[in-house]
């Protein structure tokens, strides 16, 4: 596995070049692909440069998102999948191989099996036109009851679910979205991480949770850096990655405002370093 | 449809000879069995008796309950099963054609899918089981948010995964226990209730709700009697069940301790009247 | 219900004036929409113009095919859905409310389970398309034993299994084809069509089966004329059907080549003459 | 994993003592135990004691047959029930710790989603009641042909489905009964075998089929001996079984009637010689 840098996933404003050269030079192993700035490119032939430019400084790819609103009406939906064969073809030319999206975790109309019916059609489908494009998709369950508890029908927000939601996919290019965030919400231990392989996972994140809040009590978007508070076990979490022989991105998501106020470079150092502890597994302080 | 006395329900402790008489006494329509004493009586010969007098007295009978655990430990629901022949030989020298249960709408270990499988599986088995005995049973969903959202797993809280339960269970004498307070605090409304038959209820409660709280505040055991805070429309309520052709009973479940501080007599007197009032559709003041 | 006349299923290659004529010289209620033909009229506003013609003529719209393979690989799937809505668009000018098409009853590769989730998602996915255009959707199942049974994993082919699957679609646009031939060599009957109502079904195909052959030898491709064999109850079927309040077309699908041989017009006054007989209820001689 | 002796499959009428005998004297590293035996030594502290000998002889025990009709009607299922804790205490008296039935592939009425259900919701049943006697259940799923489609409803007849089927039953001790077999009649190859574990297997069989007649043609009780026709390919077969670290009992199930026409000592030299060759992976001619 490596370190990541989500500019996104850290609310910071980054060009795709400026993310990559600071990517590089705070020493993350790997940058989130832009398909934005891919299509200002001009073709595949200019992306595949592109790509290969990044490898070169010494960088894989992170996780692109799904373009497909998965439980969106089903006239949006289509909408998306006309689309989808250009998106996918800059993102094969680039050579990512990971797209991510997350499962809403409840919705006021639709009870438990009407959408695990409709998520489990849709993704079969979405992940079918992927594997045609040599790209696996990542779903992140999301765990805290302050979020999957608001309206009337709450869906997936655990780990078994989701791996049985995958199941039922019956495809082979559909894995998980592992964050230590939703992990502790949902009140999950190691033993639940247990016999995963890197076939199982496609994404990670790690972050930690505010020390002055109950479980159940916890936000979904006031979160805590990694190894901040030492709420969330992330050495186990690791460890039950590291044990699955995971190989891919692990990021940081910690939905700070004010890391966009703080200057970038010292972001990136720190959240670099703490990226660099969990993969490791070392006990650096961060 | 018919009025019903259920002495359990309205948190009186009436031996069953007395709630006979007093269910006939205030003009209720039927009264519920009382397995216990029947297995007093010394045999299905003397418990037919005893049913035939009370039919005499123009009663019917309301609804029994389930002695079976539905979501217990294997262990002891098998235990259950090992009981349940000779339980059902007395209802069905009886006449009793009603069983009835409520489905937990929560789980703190098992998920909504698995928790589902479990029902289906146990729901089938005793469902043919009651059905050898000419016995129906009816299902009972939770509608209060405060109820079904306190532990990890929501199960069923709303009509329409329950009918899709009871069709899974491929029975055909498994059928609804409508409450109109699930009815209202699972947010449901008279278009829900459409297209159901008098096949698909097996026994209806009516109650009201408190009119100082949000029906997602609203608790499962502190309820008002029907027609008392208007809260709940129990004319459309009703209207939906007698447009079903439902020909069972009809009773009061509020879950107010002070009905047995006070005199028996005044609150059937009022109960009775209330109930007439849901049944014959009559606008007369409770 | 009216009698519907539907060319290719008579295996005649009539252009599509030339069948709505012929349908009105013969007695028709109805006739087939022939897409094909509304896309050559150059617009929505002809193909209104047109179908109000049709109208005037006495006849209403049968059913129109599925444009969308609905278990091909993923990527034509998607194609086809790329196209669905200018399709659509074409129908609903022209009134066209019902579309249907039938389900592959076995699979070499995909499991009951697995082709059973392929077929719920894409069907959910296709009917709410279809119901943004005001357009039913039927399925039809195949009865033939010698059709399910000559791949690895038999799927559905009964009336049961198609109507849990239409309620797992969650979509109150689609409904039923009933073929009387289905019906018959599925071993079903009249006991299986109870409770039916008219939302339940979308169109109905009437045929017989040749007397020279046990039904689990009949051949889906090689079947009688209504009433000729007496083979299958049409009477039943029909008693059932038409006890469903059924408001939509009949027709006949004989899969008989010597149809085309035979003179038009010959033939019609056959077909018509037999639906009239099965339509009205009547016991006149076909 | 060790070769094992099942008389009982081996189509020879031998009492438990003779059966210890001749594995013991044949070198086999394993016997099915015999719960009608233990019934008669009067007592767990004699089950035990004979067990003990059983051991001291080197040999450990295969698999015990489900005292449980899976799809028979509820009233007997439940009978089953209530003697199931007798048999289980008796058995795990012993040490037995594998129970094994086998998957009825088709049914007259249920079609294969309602005998899906059944078998999950009994299955979870039984096997909880399994483990907390410490024993796991094996499940065999038939692969011919001939025998899945003479019925209305083929049900379960591959791995994969199996496999689906246990995990839906949440339980931790249930798994495969593998049998070379179904497996050749299924259309399977190793493919399908790789990522078992030996959590996931609970008995293996292996069988030769007949080299006159075609995969679809062969019938389920007219086998061959291990290594006899070459028809199925074993190495393939044993070396996923191998792959998957399998403990447990290996044994032959040929149905072939003359085996016990002939000498047992000279049946037994040949099975136990076929086994070894199986279980140890060599090439030694059988």
């Amino acid at each position: 596995m490596f370190s990541n840098l989500s500019a996104g996933a850290l609310g910071l404003s980054l060009d795709h070049p400026t993310a990559i050269d600071l990517a590089a030079q705070h020493g993350f192993g790997g940058v989130d692909p832009d398909p934005g700035y891919f299509a200002t490119l001009g073709g595949t032939a200019a992306v595949a440069e592109h790509a290969a430019a990044v490898r070169e400084r010494g960088l894989e790819w992170g996780l692109a998102g799904l373009p497909v609103p998965l439980d969106a009406p089903a006239a949006e939906f289509r909408e998306a999948l006309v689309e989808l064969p250009s998106a996918l073809e800059l993102l094969r030319a680039a050579g990512v191989t990971r797209i991510g999206t997350w499962i809403r975790p409840m919705h006021q109309a639709r009870d438990h099996r009407t959408n695990w019916r409709l998520h489990v059609g849709r993704l079969a489908l979405v992940a079918e036109l992927l594997a045609d494009a040599g790209i696996r998709l990542g779903l992140e369950y999301i765990g805290p009851k302050t979020f999957w508890s608001v309206e009337r029908f709450p869906f997936i927000h655990s780990l078994r679910e989701t791996r049985e939601l995958i199941a039922e996919t019956g495809a082979s290019n559909v894995g998980l979205i592992l964050d230590s965030y939703h992990w502790y919400t949902a009140g999950e231990s190691a033993a639940d991480l247990a016999g995963l392989t890197d076939a199982d996972i496609v994404s990670v994140d790690i972050n930690d949770a505010r020390d002055d809040r109950e479980r159940d009590e916890q936000q979904d978007l006031d979160r805590r850096l990694p190894f901040d508070t030492g709420v969330i076990d992330l050495e186990s979490f690791m460890g039950a990655v590291r044990a699955s022989g995971y190989s891919g991105p692990v990021k940081v998501e910690p939905f700070l405002k004010d890391l966009a106020e703080r200057p970038v470079d010292e972001v990136l150092a720190d959240v670099s370093a703490r990226l660099e502890r969990a993969v490791s597994g070392g006990s650096a302080s961060a």
